[in-house]
């Protein structure tokens, strides 16, 4: 299925190994096998699919996949030549399965000649560095890190072990934690949008903080995370972060944070675990988002919102909110349309 | 005109020449001859300009420009001293014109003996690979192609003949036709958005797709386009795209779409040809844009849009309905101020 | 406070020395010394801080720094064993203040042997240039500037003195002024975003313009400012931009401008002095924008704005209106909820 110029892929697997890569209740017996993971629509007797979206209920109905993963609810509706492989979490396990079919190009435990890597930086083992990367003075990089080609690892910067640096990135001011990724064309710890306005010539305020990144964050291409005025811009364990996002000088993100494309978040606003930004929201800057809130695609937060709320608008509100004020313009639209 | 450090200039050219590129009928007659284009308000007898923008008709009036392309119901506006060329399309004359004048850098033809090429890429006649650019594993370029500085072409990636990527791009897992041009910092093929939500620690599932791009496409300053999950992430043939946009993992472009700047488009998404989406419009995932669709800067597309309709509003509705609304709203918050 | 890793601090500074550096009347008395800037909550005896916003007020009256600059409104307010500084331009004082603290990185005035230096571009006395960065053909560096590693710098470019240039960015077609700076990953001067519409492909029109930047101009990162058409894209004296802004060809902007994060600014808008666009803002091209105007986040420009207004809205209006409306339409969303 994937183009073998640009992916390995490993296997075949049996069922029992698929079993437990996808973490489900072991299986004993180990037969069939399978060589790939696929589509619905194209996966053939020796291939792996899921469902998990009713838009695409046609296509289960129709599969000739050799397995699927499948929601109990639906289990009835895979085909009779296709193995119902049955949890609660079908795209998961995909996700699982998936992972051990193309386990991703292991780094080559190699410096390219032509980096530029500081006397005293220090690379850990099985560490690969490739063309044309810049590693500064008293850098630390852990073991078994890839960092790719042109990518510039500013002074001090430290990084844990397993992570993986996209080309043409840029880190500076920062501190990272294991296995994240910074895909191509991220720009970490800059300065921050800080000055005094003057009319004289607005005054730059030095900014002194740091970034931190813990364990476990993904971060998209030209996604830019500026370093702390005064403290640190801190992104939690787990935060999924998406390409062309803002996030200000110290802005503070909880855990398993998941900020979808284009999003701005201004300087100094906290939010806790689980918040999910929605493409191109923006938030304002010093407010508190509580854990679990979820913020619709292009909405503006301009105050604080309590944990476990869903918001949406520009300025954002309830949703619940958003959508009568929605109906109640339509309405009163139609109403006038009638008037005239 | 244009400032001769950053230019080179070709011609004079004869008008004969100049309606041969303009693509108008042939004139038998050559003279007389220009040495440049220029803008109506500056352009002097030697020059060639245009009128295609209602706001500059003071400045047609008084142009001094030696010829002038014009739309026939402007053509008696056009001063004495110059002459009118009359076109239903002087934009495009004006385009092809200052394409002659103006041909652009010629490949070089060399590899900068400070570039990085893999030993198994192959690299096509008449290309120019300049200082710092790195060319993987496998990966083919064609002819006359230009790869500028310190960009990073991944493993296996094809480009067409005629193909020109700005400094410091980034691509990867990529399929590209011929006279495409990437802007600087463009970021193509990394990783889309996608993982298993799991309150453990989300689940990454490996993108296995490629980047698609057709023949004559142009792509924007730092603007990031996601390989597909499985299967492809598509860009049609001449597909204009401008910087800072976001596309994501398998959305479908069809031909000639034109995407202003800050756009983004949620994966999976679908457009048909010649769609128009303004500047910073969102467009939510999953979903088909029928052909000729245009969409107003700022709206945020939330369902499927049948083809030629045009759409305004975060949620985005019929663009005469949206007008309505506007409308209605004024009008109740005027009338209550009144009440007051 | 600061990171040792990251920053290098000056100092210590008598109370004199702090008193000239923030502009503040002269001092006769020196002591007492101080060695670092620090937060309110946080400071000890030895630091100097500030109070600058109502929400920290709690901070203010149990700090225990050393000395805090402060409003005369709020003098009394400062703890018996900090001293009251009182200045009406608190920040702007710790801004000058923390400048002489961390007066920054000072270039190294070394030409990497892995930069790349076209034979014939001038370099200015004193400047750094990191490794990997390209500075072509034609290009003028000035005095004491800073060039980072695997930067590109077209042919033709001029750079004042004292400039400093970020990691991975991309200059063309440009001329700069002094004391400016670029933040990693800036795209400066590439083509602007035209063509003319055609079935048959759009056609290319020439982008033969430059960009013109002023003197102590901050541009953030990941931000893409295209060339001009025909004559210059301008960018004011002491205007600051931050990440990921677009600036379309021909734009000009005043002196003093304030550009927020994720800002669209399409081709040929002219904006006055000071004027300032919050974040996500979009301003459609062709417009007038007059100085001092103030553009709400997310809000989006379709019309001309005369000087010293504030509007906000997607299309924008005043504010007050703007503020009326969201009135008007809860009020009725609430009463049709009592209706039902």
């Amino acid at each position: 299925m994937a183009d073998t110029r640009f992916f390995d892929r490993a296997g075949p697997f049996t069922l029992a190994q698929i079993y437990k890569a996808a973490r489900l209740d072991p299986l004993v017996e180990s037969a069939p096998s399978f060589v790939d993971i696929g589509r619905l629509e194209d996966a053939g007797p020796d291939q792996v699919t899921f469902f998990d979206n009713i838009k695409y209920r046609d296509a289960l109905r129709s599969t000739r996949a050799g397995a699927c993963f499948v929601h109990p609810d639906y289990a009835d509706e895979v085909p009779a030549g296709t193995l119902a492989i049955v949890t609660p979490q079908p795209y998961k396990a995909y996700a699982l399965t998936a992972q051990i079919f193309y386990p991703g190009v292991k780094p080559a435990a190699t410096i390219h000649a032509a980096s530029h890597v500081a006397d005293d930086a220090v690379i850990g083992v099985g560490t690969t560095i490739e063309a044309g990367a810049v590693i500064e003075s008293g850098a630390q990089i852990g073991a078994n890190c890839w960092i790719g080609a042109n990518t510039v690892i500013g002074r001090g910067v430290v990084l844990g072990d397993g992570c993986i640096i996209g080309a043409n990135a840029t880190v500076s001011h920062t501190v990272i934690g294991n296995h994240v990724r910074l895909y191509p064309g991220v720009r970490i710890g800059q300065d921050g949008f800080g000055f005094a306005i003057d009319p004289a010539g607005h005054i730059k305020v030095p900014q002194l903080g740091r970034v931190v990144i813990e364990d476990g964050v993904e971060i998209g291409a030209n996604t830019a995370i500026d370093r702390g005025a005064i403290g640190d811009t801190h992104i939690g364990a787990g935060c999924w972060i998406d390409n062309l996002v803002q996030i200000g000088h110290n802005v503070r993100l909880g855990r398993g944070c998941v900020i979808v494309s284009q999003v701005g978040i201004a300087g100094s606003t906290v939010l806790g675990d689980f918040v999910v930004l929605a493409g191109q929201a923006g938030i304002a800057g010093h407010l508190k988002i509580g854990s679990g809130v979820r913020v619709a695609a292009q909405s503006g937060v301009m105050r604080d919102i309590p944990p476990k709320s869903d918001v949406m608008g520009s300025p954002a509100m309830p949703i619940k909110q958003y959508m009568r004020q929605v109906a109640t313009l339509t309405r009163l639209t139609r109403k006038r349309g009638k008037d005239d």
